[in-house]
Formats: structure tokens, C-alpha cells, sequence
């Protein structure tokens, strides 16, 4: 059967999360319901009778209320499509706040999950005194911030590194080590964008990394605390998991990371 | 009277425009509410009993559902006030979708519409094949659109005209010459920004203007056909009033206009 990879974006907002959940609005739920609208129109078609359920893999989820600019996911179909006749409808399926970017046929072997060599996520922070109605998906901070202070602190998190701290206490997946390529905060006027690029997150770790970062900058602690709550594998350590909704999935990389600026 | 202006945000969607309509919810309405508030509020603090109806005097008025990022009003007060204190009061009662970004005393001569020099407008068009969630307020046009073209035939509106064909024929205010001191299209990516600078616009001018620029790409028009529509001053030989969700005021100038870029 021919495979697809898609990239979704998403304004996470009114859903709980990416991935199916019994009784919830999801991405997956959506998406999944939109692919089934348009595969059994072309099983009509074709007049085979029975009915074949779209079965979407996600790169990974993503909590309740974090948006996307590059999810990954993957599926098979019972026949070839043509690409862009296939985009517009599932688009026209789709509820607004969610879109398809772009669909290749993939190899075998493709895996949106498991395939998968890093992931990139940027946190939007608007620091000023007055919200703007064009602040977009962010989280709005009034007192001043440091940035070289808290890329001093973010410092402490590139490499290899066990993230238990930084990891939801309801996380059921047992993994802990993640590699961070990159974590880094630019400004621009008065925009800050947190960037982190890993191998993988754990559950609510970007969150929670900003969270301790507002935590050290409201208490004007020295970056070092950064690296003492990483060492302290102890959630209780960190800061608070952060709002949803500065955090957006950036990207999905199927080849070694090379960071380019 | 101290006397005051603002520069005010906001996301036209939900609004019936600017200015003030009988049982329509508008943003001179919804801001008028709250400095009501916050002045009362003031009123019975020093005591003296008499309520004071803040006016407010918008730089112009904006078409329902057409957005600002710096529309100016102006007002006076009963007694000064502490600009940042008011400033976060304001934006505390004013509705999600308004904000204000800075107040400003100004001289007694001041006033926003009549010492305005110049208003800036853009409009944003998405071009590509597919919809994102990510377009933000503007108008998706698939079909591929010649930015040299479009820019050829902008460039016959600059200077001083009589706009008559680009003014809807429901507008009472009898002004039909206006100075266009730039009409320009920009493309970035797939996203093109049309700024348009002039003395005064007239009622639904801008959104004429891209409707007959879009007819133009449309039926592959010579760009000389901007100039016969302008020449015509009639409003039949133009485009259709396209959507307001693309057009944003941009900026109110008090001072002769000077491109920058």
C-alpha cells in the first residue's frame, strides 16, 4: 500500500492534545475523521465494497493548547493519490483551525515516530508593561528579562542529560535522557523566542524548562540553579509547566540536526 | 482640560467598525464604555459628585471588520492622569480584542482627525494553493499573482486624483480627491503586503483599489486598466469590494509624510 507523510499545523487552543483520546476533541480525532470522509468516497468509487480505516501516526504528541508549524504524520492508503487534488480536500475538510501543509509518498521504512532524529519547538514571550492585541499565541511577561542571564541558565541544558525534573509527574512513559542540540532565546524588539531543538522531549518539558526560567528571573537567581535542578532529578525542583499557548512544534527532522543560524 | 491621545489596537472581526452606530457594537462603544468606567471610577473619588462623559474623536473611521494597529483618538479629561496607571486600567477593562498601546498629552490644538496628515493601510494577501491556520487576518489567493504588474498599475494612483471610482456609493461625506503618496505591493514568501499611504481615504477605498487588483490578475488586464478605472470616476468600471479581514490601519501621521523605506 503507497504511504504518505503530511506536515499538520494546528492552533492547538480548543483541543485537548494531539493524540486520540476516548471522548475528546483532538487533532488525531480530526484528522482522522477528514481521511476517512475522503477514503471512503474513493472506495465508493471504485465500487470494492468494503470500507478501510485510515490509521495516522504522529511524529509525537503534543499537550492540550500547544500549537504546530511542522507536526509529522504518517499513514497508508489502499491507493495512489494525486497530491495536490488530495491537499485541497482534505483542507476543505479539515475545521480552520487546522491544515494540511504539504504530503509526500514515502518510503517503507518511514516512520513519522520512530524515524524521526529531532524535533525543534519555539516558545513565544512578549515582554512589555501593556498586552497588544497582535501579541498572537504567547504569554505576555510585564517585568523586565534578562536575555543573556537566561541563555547563561539554558546553557546548562545542551548536551545529554537526564530531564527528570523537567518531566510531568503524571508521565507514563518511562524514558528520561534526552540530547539537546539547542536551547537558546533571541530577541527582537520586544519579542522573545525560545528555541530547543532535542532528540525527544518528555511530557511537558518545554513548558516546565520556561517555567524554571521565569522562576530564576522573577527571583533573580544566578543561572547555575538551572544546572541544580537538572542535577536534582526531582520535578519538585523546577519551576511551574508554563501555558500552553507560547509553545508551538516548529519542525520534525528525518536527518541530523545541523543548526544553521 | 488636559487633553490626551491614544494609540489604539484592534481586531476589527467582531466589530461593527469604528465609529459609534446606534445598537451596533463598535470600537468607539467598547472604548468609550470603559474610559466611562475608569473616569467614574475618579469622579467619586475626589468627591465631586458630577459624572464627566468622556468624548472621544477617532483619527477616521474603519470599515466593520477591518483591524488597527495604530489608530489614534483623542479626548480630555476632567483632571491629569498617571499614564502608565491608566494605561493598565484601560487595557484591564477593555475586551480582548482591543488594546491600547500608549497615551500621550498633547497641546490643546491637537486633534486626531483634522491635524492628521497621512494614513497608512495594509493589506495582506496569502498566495499559494493551500489555506494555514498560521495566514493570520488576511485574504488567500491561489492563483499565482504578478507583483510587477500589480505594482505597475498601483503606480498610475500616486499623486493627486479624483478617487471617485474607488468610493463606495453608499458614502455620504461628498470628498473625492485624495494624495496618494504611495501605492506599493511587497512579496515575502508567499505573503504579499499592499501599503497604501495618502492624505484621507475615501468610505471602502482601499478594499476597491485590491478588488480591482485582483480583477486585473484576475482577467489578465493590461495594467493601464488601473488608470482607465481611476479615469472613468465611476465607480461601476471598478473591482468588487474585497474582504476587510486583509486591511489593517497601520498608522496615523501628524507630521508630512516621509517614505522611510
Amino acid at each position: 500500500m503507497p504511504k504518505y507523510s503530511i506536515i499538520v499545523e494546528y492552533i492547538g487552543t480548543n483541543y485537548s492534545g494531539s493524540q486520540v483520546q476516548p471522548g475528546e476533541k483532538t487533532i488525531q480525532s480530526e484528522l482522522d475523521k477528514a481521511l476517512c470522509t475522503l477514503t471512503r468516497s474513493t472506495v465508493k468509487s471504485d465500487d470494492s465494497g468494503s470500507s478501510y480505516k485510515v490509521k495516522t501516526i504522529f511524529s509525537g504528541r503534543t499537550d492540550a493548547g500547544v500549537h504546530s508549524k511542522g507536526q509529522v504524520v504518517h499513514f497508508e492508503l489502499k491507493k495512489p493519490i494525486v497530491a495536490s487534488r488530495f491537499l485541497n480536500s482534505l483542507n476543505g475538510l479539515l475545521p480552520d483551525d487546522i491544515s494540511v501543509k504539504s504530503i509526500q509518498e514515502v518510503e517503507d521504512s518511514f516512520h513519522a515516530q520512530i524515524s524521526a532524529k529531532y524535533r525543534r519547538y519555539q516558545y513565544k514571550i512578549v515582554n512589555r508593561k501593556q498586552r497588544s492585541v497582535w501579541d498572537g499565541h504567547s504569554l505576555l511577561v510585564r517585568e523586565p528579562l534578562d536575555i543573556e542571564r537566561m541563555n547563561k541558565a539554558l546553557s546548562y541544558l545542551i548536551g545529554v542529560h537526564d530531564f527528570t525534573s523537567f518531566k510531568s509527574m503524571r508521565a507514563t512513559n518511562p524514558a528520561k535522557d534526552c540530547i539537546v542540540y539547542k536551547a537558546f532565546c533571541s530577541k527582537k524588539d520586544d519579542e522573545i523566542i525560545f528555541e530547543i531543538v532535542a532528540n525527544r522531549f518528555l511530557y511537558n518539558m518545554v513548558r516546565t524548562i520556561v517555567g524554571t526560567l521565569l522562576l530564576i528571573e522573577h527571583n533573580k537567581f544566578e543561572p547555575e540553579f538551572m544546572k541544580e535542578v537538572l542535577d536534582a532529578k526531582d520535578r519538585t525542583k523546577a519551576g511551574p509547566t508554563i501555558s500552553p499557548d507560547g509553545l508551538t512544534l516548529m519542525e520534525v527532522g528525518y536527518d541530523d540536526y545541523k543548526e544553521t543560524k
